[in-house]
């Protein structure tokens, strides 16, 4: 196999990360391009810097940039259009973060001369194929190298050696118990591992990071409105928003009353079923909302055919496809109809819950008509008599079906 | 047109349908057969037979049946197998009672030798067609008499005027206000009409009738635990229940803690949009619970191929086409997916919510397995360098795009 | 229900359109707007002035225009798009003309200022619904007449006397034998009624009016290529053509050789089944040549979705719902799907069939890699060990039911 | 890893799976029992017993077996059930064949307590893929044997080198030329690689094996009648056959015809697109019949939901998850539409062509009415009027879409 130059690392500074960082160099012997991204994780990134300073990346070579508005926008935002939820439930964060990595790390070596990409996703999960289905798809012939897959450094143990063997940092809780695996970015953050490999044990409450338990939430709702243009989020109680920044303030809402935390038990694509903890605080309230607003203004036939085609995206996503022309095919048909989904949404927090209590629209955007469905006189709007051959048109078919059947 | 001899009317004892018996009467000059059925929508049916009785109803034609456990076992369970939600959030309530009703009648149609049946249901909602697609399924010569499509009562008042015309018994409530429309049977109970019909307007309290204010909720969460043999639920806390038994208890966990309620604007299979409020609290509770069993034991294709079909399920049982054969063929393959869906889950009831926090099975049923999932040495069930492959292959087509795209 | 004053009618100048002309006047008091289409029906349209004219249409009330173009390019070019076939094996040539037709009836409504329209289907048929779907979603308001739900002219003898009676032509064969119900357009020509209505006999030679009988067809083959961009057909034998020329020459080589002849019990919309016969000579052709082009071009990931979406999107426009946002969708997606779809495909033609026998396209469409797939050495361009984990991750899951299945 | 006692090998007795046996015993130093199954390829089975035999199988590991009416009975007719066509077009021959095969291998090794299966299917196929996802379900723990991905023997040069050295009978023609690499059985034969490998070339007639060439084929069409009862054929010409005897009989009648020849470029789930040829002569008319009796018989919601769900199936059958539960889901609801899909066909082959002309069914089994369906007098059996009503209620949103559109 063909030497390789120059990486280009996803890079967080954290042990994993830097423990790559130096096994590639060492084992590849060389140049390692360091990327870091600044997702909404939560996390300072100058260290990181430092860190990779420290390690012998040049400064020119050390990539750090703030990308959580393209983050919301192009792909949270496409993705909440679809009201995507992963078997059933899942409003996948993480899964949604890759593909921007990916892309970003793929220019990035293109810019700088680069043979290769490398990550730090291990090989029983779905990141290493949301990275490399990425990679691949936006540079056919781009070298990848999946250290855990391919390294000796089989138990923390090992790893945790390797790194104080090296002079890297090693994080007081990483001495100490083994961390979870968690993964952090402005829509939410994952844990799996440890006492969540028992699918029986309740979460223990400090493994939540993003949200209130909604025992300690405040005792009195809060309403909110989310308010809504072609689709998208685009304001707040009437204070229009960046993605990134609208995003921030519901997680702040969400955090507050408890809102988005998911027990789940998953299907990965790699095969196997996986126990993980979510929370998806302002997410959630995201989704509730657009759900409201579609209520009002997206007609059945586009709504239902939406709910068909969701699981189908959803998965497409999870299993790292966002680069795949079905995957687009399918933003293109949910994006034709989000054109006229627009108008306000109020909703009520309250431990754990966001609920829609109300919406409305204007008449550009309405397909409520409170004269046709009103029980009470309707000036002509709709004749019930209608209603008979509807129903008889309809059976026709089941008439005929019965008459089989009497006769059989 | 020929005339009607005897026809059987759905009839619960409500100004309605009492009105409806009177009509049917007069304008047909028919006899009339009246059944009621005990759906578990919490109402005393003894009244029921004696204002059929003073409405001139034989003894012998009036019918009244307790299909709580019919009605659970194989309408609302074979639903839950198939995890079925309308538009992604509402629980068919409604949808899932018609079709039993309509078979009844028809029985007894066939039993008392009527000629005809006939409903209470208006001429803008969802339940004309649903009552009259089972009618005609399932006797396609069938004569439907729908009073509300053919009478001149076209409002309230004349109603009333009607019903005092014909001493007919005038609820207080509808003398005053007039009600919500309302349906309520052990799944669920749902209104619509009057203030609800502003979809901006927040519910009002007094429209809840099945479940405490989220709230008013205790204070401290609840934990109980579901039992699930073949897809179904068998018991609560390890107490073994009959259908109709267990979705009571549910119910009643349910209204303690404010679970199930929703506030939602609908499309109506006639057209329009309509804005409902429902209370589903034990089925909120066992929909949440028969997700979390199949994580553990259902495969993934099953378990995807179920949430790719559930929204055409839905939509099938909400336009009224629970006796079709599309209905059936989906049903076949839900339940062929359901032998091994059982096991036990915990849940935490709290304040309107109800999370799966634990679920467990045995060998027999299992499908997860920690020693292949697990972050820490696996014994070789799981060799990671199988990933490699795995991606490469799944990155083949989308290589050869991206060197077209390069090319390009 | 309000006077109508001026309605727009589909006018074919036929025996049933004058008779319509003239009942719609004597029973609305009304003016009459005629719209006549040449949508390739190949009639001429001349005697069809004459004809309203002498009906007493006023000159500026005829309409009578060449939509040939826009028939193929905006209506049968999409719809070729998704290799739409209803029920497998319909082209769809009947349904994909009534929305041009109905739009530009409601575009002269407006321009004319008439209040209505009206349309010769019949209450049996699919074509009314499509004709009135279309009508109401372009122009909700518009009054809609359809004189075949109203009238009393209840059979064939009625309607020839009324046609007597007032002066109205009468093919010689609807005085003798009548005629089979026929629609024709550049697409294709359908047949329907009479001895067709008994599924079990062959249609008699003398249906067919647009190919030859396969047996009398040349007895050498003839070879044709089509050449393709963006996913349209754009030129014969390397003769770059327009749409409606196009097909046009298509028709040529399929009348010739026998090619489009389809014997079908369908399904209708209002819920009856009926057996008809359809000729689609180029259509035919082209679709065989539209999938021989996507081999090459598309990817899979799109050819299975587009795959999985098209009985929808043939259901969609089969009921009438071309003019409909869930329709629109589907659109979007599959035309998302075609910008590559280019290329020229190499076709046999012989006693009713049309073969592709090779395909070919240039580096910027092409997907299709010799050099990957070759039983010979390939150069490294696919390594077959990939395989292993490739089968390995996808049958984990697999391995996992049959652990359960052993142990149970 | 472990070592190899014993191994199951799917052996034809041809070259490749002679050197495989051979290749087995000297790589693994295991014993090797050899699996050949009468699929109804057309060759002799009794020469490969020889062959084996002379290899050094033991007589009592030396399994030969007809199997071809559980082939036609349990794969080819259930999949028929479906209508199943990949990619539009081809019926899967070869896949279907695949699982059966795995299966007995498995049964095999239980029964003579081996450790181990292999195959001779090379790692740039689909092949490979069906067999170990065959083995791997019936039998989570066996050890798979794949030469073709582990082997140096990288070109048929070394492969006949091989052959020579052990004494392995090379036939004439892969001394000479290479030849194709085909695939037969009782449904199909099929030919990939060589000249077929340009997409561009016609299919040269020497490789088609199963069926006249359309041109040579008669002059005269002949028809044939097919008799189904429960979704499966029964009979041709109405002699009852088994389902072996009926495939075969139509396999002659379409080779006679010249039928179910197909030029194919398809996408392999391994990622690449390749050109392969078919002849499915059999099959192609069963196909045909199966369409023609379900249009009697079928209802359209069945049907309809069949068309959906097809394209699904066959990917899923193309991609060698025959096995798993979510074929066997749609397999339940494919066969629960099937009960009344009971009749007679007929047919008229010509020249590669299998038409449909007539079908017919009794009363038990038919949903086509003449009566309802009538141009003429239909005696009441369908009101006209009642289309007025279902049309209006399925414009209803249409026209609020509409409204919308007007007011914006």
């Amino acid at each position: 196999m063909a030497d390789v130059n120059r990486v280009v690392l996803a890079y967080s500074g954290g042990l994993d990360t830097s423990v790559i960082l130096k096994w590639l160099e060492q084992t590849y012997g060389c140049e390692v391009v360091t990327f870091t991204a600044d997702l909404g994780q939560g996390e300072e990134l100058e260290p990181a810097r430092q860190k990779a300073l420290k390690a012998g990346v040049k400064p020119e070579h050390i990539f750090i940039e703030d990308v959580r508005e393209e983050f919301v926008k192009d792909y949270v935002f496409p993705m909440m259009r679809a009201n995507a939820l992963y078997e059933g439930l899942y409003l996948l964060g993480t899964s949604i973060a890759r593909p921007l990595i990916a892309k970003r790390q793929i220019e990035i070596a293109h810019q700088v001369g680069a043979d290769a990409v490398s990550h730090g996703a291990t090989g029983k999960g779905n990141d290493q194929v949301r990275f490399e289905l990425g990679y691949y798809g936006l540079d056919p012939d781009i070298r990848v190298i999946a250290p855990w897959r391919e390294w000796d450094l089989t138990s923390r143990t090992r790893l945790i050696a390797f790194a104080e063997e090296h002079g890297i940092d090693i994080p007081r809780d990483k001495r100490g118990e083994a961390p979870f695996s968690t993964d952090a970015n402005l829509l939410h953050t994952s844990s799996e591992g440890k006492v969540l490999e028992d699918p029986w044990e309740e979460t223990p409450d400090y493994v939540y990071s993003r949200t209130n338990d909604p025992e300690s939430a405040p005792d009195t709702p809060e309403y909110i409105t989310v308010e809504f243009e072609g689709g998208d989020a685009v304001g707040v109680n009437g204070e229009p928003l960046s993605p990134a920044a609208l995003l921030t303030k519901l997680n702040d809402y969400g955090r507050e009353h408890g809102i988005g935390r998911l027990d789940l038990v998953e299907n990965r694509f790699v095969g196997m079923k996986s126990r993980g903890m979510y929370e998806t605080p302002g997410g959630t309230i995201l989704l509730a909302a657009h759900r409201g607003i579609e209520q009002l203004t997206l007609d059945r036939g586009a709504a239902h055919l939406k709910d068909e085609l969701m699981p189908r995206y959803a998965e497409l996503i999870y299993n790292g496809f966002w680069f795949s022309p079905e995957r687009e095919m399918l933003q293109a048909a949910i994006d034709h109809s989000q054109t006229h989904v627009a108008g306000t949404v109020r909703l009520k927090l309250y431990k754990g819950r966001a609920d829609v209590v109300g919406r409305k629209t204007d008449r550009r955007f309405n397909l409520y008509s409170q004269e046709v469905v009103t029980f009470e006189e309707d000036k002509g709007r709709y004749d019930q008599r209608d209603a008979a051959g509807f129903i008889r048109l309809n059976a026709l078919r089941l008439r005929l079906l019965g008459e089989r059947n009497r006769d059989a």
